[in-house]
């Protein structure tokens, strides 16, 4: 078209880049290292769970001044095998826009079939096929992709946030709490790198350093549990087989053993990689990693490691064979093997997740493998992982920023991480225990039970483990941040799996329609992981009526909004009634002023009152946490309820102007 | 888990990076340059349309030394402001990877609202509201987003495939084509870059260097057309308005005038911005930025010209006001307008997109602006320009590299380029012109007709046009590579926008479900834009029986593939039989040997066979051209007639072999 005339301002030119997270506001007092090395975080490991910690406190507002992450590895290119993502990590990476690649260049798990003993010559027999994830999730599946991928992608966030990123060749050699020094920085530590080891405070220190973390020895926690009898071998290849199933997902139990396939993503070549978890039918002691006890136990493990060395990848391929047989399977080229390992299953969880100073205030956490380890057939290594520094983030930089409440000493906020993630490990743990080794007995024939293990039992575990597994169905214990409180009649039902809200439980997602432009979104979009707090309002029918329920709720939660700094509590508003049969006069001003752009028609698409079991002709109110879980729930008549919450959460302004 | 035992391949380290698109198979020689600087293709102007251009051939394989984009900006972030993207523009985006970013930042319109005069005090009335796109599309709804931030992610893009990516301050002087000079190279041109002006050869350019376009001068081509009387001023800007459809894309008809709302992207305050179209009541003559005729003309043009400039801001914030009325619009802070800018619609189109030599080979094309200019109002520019470059990709790079068949002189894939790119830019000016002057016109209360245009006759031309305006209607007509053949029951009813198969238009996405796991997903995620064919079998209902119709096809299809280069052509496969009734052994040996990971269910979801209107009892072979593009459909007894398509469309391995 012939433009005649033409004026930009200069801020439409910045508009090309990404978009940013918004910082979150500060009113503690800005930092100011002075002249010696002093950090806010120090994080140490940049594996899965100190890298997101590190993205997403970077993203908070945390500068290269505030925060440092180090990692012995010299480049991030070397990686890991816990390569499974599962719907809860896949909707906490939506939230803040870093899914698509995953969820593009992953391998999409969608079915789970089962194989059991049969009668010669089948051997075995395909018992069913089941949803991989059998819980409603935005993502219906789990992703197999290379963990250094999930770290590329992380690392690429973070250099958009961060002109340092991660500090490499670098490791600690010491670790203590020195509150005479500087008790501000009260974390003194040495950090070695490729010009020397230095000296450096900081007012916390995240060991995400792995199982044998120097961060956890460092502060006298110890791992406990123990390993299991149990070897396994686990091989990545590129596959020529007849068996059906090779691209889902199976549990295989055979008379000659058991075996786990886990397809995965498509490589260069076009081919698609296979994933097989093979039970070596070899006992050997347990490996310990931690607390060796001298003695009997050393002359134990030595014998065991002699026949641990024997496993090779020939032995491991012939042994997958024998319980594949009648089918046919192996490497489709002699170099199509990507990676293999053997390992033997171990369950251990330290008695803490961190360290307070004098003072109760958490100065050392620990998150990740550092904290906890296990099996990895149930797929959680990375995800726990993550979501351990996914929890501590948020607290962690309420805390820094100032914006935590108040009570009493120490800072209770930062108390609730170990609260919350000690219980999510122990069941992890418990769940593993279980479910490894009923992976790793037999199951007989439909018809011989003897001893064995049912197909039925098997499901059985396998399906009520699914909520945990999927990480949709975790639910945080009581706490200052999870307010249980029940009032009859207001949330119907208990099915907290399908959604029915549940302080503890993370928020399901759910579709919706926007009031102003009609746009069909998912309603977990108006919460990503921006370290804000939401109140949630499921207004009643009376939302037109300028004196009824819903209008003077939403006026006194807009009270409350102004009581705390700025920026840190976001309002999302549902309503049950037709679209397009009011305009913004008809309703109470707040929704236009606080929520234009987040008010939806809740029944138009899914039914999400009847998801959340609300009743549309009371309505609820809800608070959702920074990282999407439910805080508190209360009736539209209960403000109050829903500021008392907040006061236990956040910092108010008032409080602040003292 | 204790791992004592791990072995990876070089390999693996490697894929923590981003996919790349495969490159294509090339049968012709090396490219050789020798001592000058020479390339295959050389691409003018790195707006949309050439960086575009220049992102697909680079993908196909292209690298730096082939392939040369030059643009005389200095950097990529001063823009356009050609802004919103089209449904089927976003599944091109889709399929190149490309879509996330921009659907998730951008501005999702989902819904129009028509605004009509009424009696004061209400002087305007919303008519009615209704889908913005009307037509099935994978993405239902359109998203403006600012046009420099879809260079710079195709910048992004191109980065990963080039080390040079655009060469920038830099323009041709001259163009000519001389064969005598190299026939091999037979243009010639001049470019002016920093260090001076150097002589280039190569054996295509192509012009996307905007409506004044040089080299549609230098080929003697002009645009044709006529710029209207019609005066609008575009403005966009943070709005306080109590307007209650701003949030929704509006055509609005007062008794002062026509305003259109679109609204636009959050902008880094967490603000909205609108942009407004508002026809100014004021006529003025022609402008011509080509075909000046000396004389009365260009006194017309310098007394237009005086007026125009009488346009301001504040004339056009007054006008759109006094539309808009009893609301009010404003910017929301004196700072708070991002962009503005006056503009007369034009529509012209050149008579040809491309210069032949004398052998009868396309050497130099035109794309984009260079070759068609309209009003922005129905949103096609940066959309008709890019699908432009889509088309014209694939057919230069199957040329270049030796993958076209050879059929008399010249290329006559290539020449289809302009057969199908100058029809839809014909559609387009007509449609534009329909559009724009019902948009510039009156439309009277309903009860008041007299010499105006009704609410339902605005209706329906938008309606009408809905199909073009998406992308998703886009019909090409007969040529090469679309075969439009009528086989009399085949193909079951004419409703060709809700996805009946029909030769000339795009494949409409269907979800369907894979047979290997169990995978819900996009069909179209099957038909990437990498270059190659398809063919899309949807097999009858006698799949499982071994001398069946399907059978019979599947076989005869896999004798096909071979006859063309291997990785030029693609086979996906649709069965309407119920999921997981049967095994791999028990379907033709073609399915899972060419087609493991591209066999569906095509009914357990959508209903792919009703929707592309074939009768699962007697099936249909479709082949899909690159461009995601049917290019014919044939009876699964006539796999004769795709080989003849195809031989037409490709060269056969027999005749590269020669």
């Amino acid at each position: 078209m012939p433009v005649f005339t033409d004026y930009s301002t200069l801020s439409r030119d910045l508009r090309v880049l990404p978009s940013f997270a918004p910082p979150l506001p500060r009113v503690s007092p800005k930092f100011d290292p002075g002249s010696e090395e002093k950090y806010e975080v120090i994080i140490a490991g940049a594996g899965p769970a100190g890298l997101f910690l590190e993205v997403l406190l970077a993203r908070y507002g945390l500068t290269d001044a505030s925060l440092l992450c180090i990692d012995l590895k010299p480049s991030a290119l070397k990686s890991g095998q816990a390569d499974g993502l599962q719907p809860r990590t896949l909707e906490v990476f939506q939230s803040l826009s870093l899914a698509d690649e995953i969820i593009q260049s992953g391998c999409q798990m969608w079915e789970l079939a089962f194989w059991n003993p049969t009668t010669a010559p089948k051997n075995i027999e395909r018992t069913s096929i089941v949803p991989d994830v059998s819980v409603p999730a935005r993502f219906p599946h789990e992703v197999t992709i290379h963990q250094g991928r999930i770290e590329r992608i992380l690392e690429d966030d973070l250099r958009r946030y961060s002109t340092r990123g991660v500090q490499r060749s670098s490791q600690l050699t010491r670790v203590v709490i020195d509150e005479a020094g500087d008790p501000e920085f009260p974390v003194e530590v040495d950090i070695e790198g490729p010009s020397g080891t230095r000296t450096v405070r900081t007012k916390h220190l995240v060991g995400a350093d792995g199982a044998h973390s120097l961060v956890r020895r460092s502060i006298n926690i110890e791992l406990e549990g123990e390993t299991s009898d149990f070897i396994w071998g686990v091989v990545d290849f590129v596959v020529e087989t007849d068996f059906p199933d090779i691209r889902r997902r199976c549990a295989i139990h055979s008379d000659k053993g058991s075996v786990m396939v886990i397809p995965r993503e498509r490589i260069a070549t076009g081919e698609y990689l296979t994933r097989l978890y093979v039970h070596v039918q070899d006992e050997v002691a347990p490996d310990s990693d931690i607390v060796v006890k001298e003695g009997a136990e050393s002359d134990k493990k030595s014998k065991a490691k002699a026949r641990r060395e024997k496993i090779s990848l020939e032995s491991i391929l012939a042994q997958a064979q024998e319980v594949f047989k009648p089918y046919k399977i192996r490497p489709r080229r002699p170099d199509a093997v990507d990676w293999w390992a053997a390992y033997q299953i171990g369950q251990r969880v330290s008695e803490s997740f961190t360290k307070q100073d004098s003072k109760g205030v958490n100065r050392v956490f620990i998150v990740g493998d550092a904290c906890h380890t296990h099996s990895p057939k149930a797929g959680q290594g990375m995800n726990v992982s993550m979501m351990d520094s996914y929890n501590l983030s948020w607290k962690l930089i309420h805390s820094l920023n100032g914006l935590t409440p108040q009570i009493g000493s120490g800072d209770k906020v930062l108390d609730t991480f170990q609260t919350e993630r000690l219980t999510v490990a122990k069941q992890l743990i418990a769940f593993d225990k279980e479910f490894s080794s009923m992976f790793s007995g037999q199951i007989g024939p439909e018809d011989d039970q003897e001893g064995g293990l049912t197909h039925e039992q098997f499901l059985e575990v396998f399906s009520t483990g699914n909520g945990f597994t999927s990480g949709c169905g975790i639910e945080y214990p009581e706490n200052l941040l999870v307010d249980k409180i029940h009032i009859e009649g207001l949330i119907a039902g208990t099915d907290y799996l399908s959604g029915v809200l549940r302080p503890g439980r993370r928020l399901l997602s759910v579709k919706v329609k926007r009031h102003a432009d009609g746009n069909k979104r998912e309603l977990q979009d108006d919460f990503p992981s921006t370290g804000r707090f939401r109140i949630l309002c499921l207004t009643s029918t009376d939302l037109l009526d300028a004196s009824g329920d819903s209008s003077k709720a939403l006026n006194h939660i807009s009270q409350i909004l102004s009581k705390f700094p700025k920026g840190i509590l976001e309002l999302v508003i549902l309503h049950s009634l037709s679209s397009n049969t009011f305009d913004w006069p008809d309703l109470p001003e707040v929704v236009k002023a606080q929520a234009e752009m987040q008010f939806y028609n809740g029944t138009d698409l899914d039914d999400a009152y009847r998801i959340y079991g609300v009743d549309p002709k009371k309505g609820a109110v809800a608070v959702v946490r920074p990282d999407g879980y439910i805080g508190t729930v209360a009736s539209l008549d209960n403000i109050d309820g829903i500021y008392a919450y907040l006061r236990g959460s956040l910092r108010e302004v008032e409080t602040t102007a003292n």
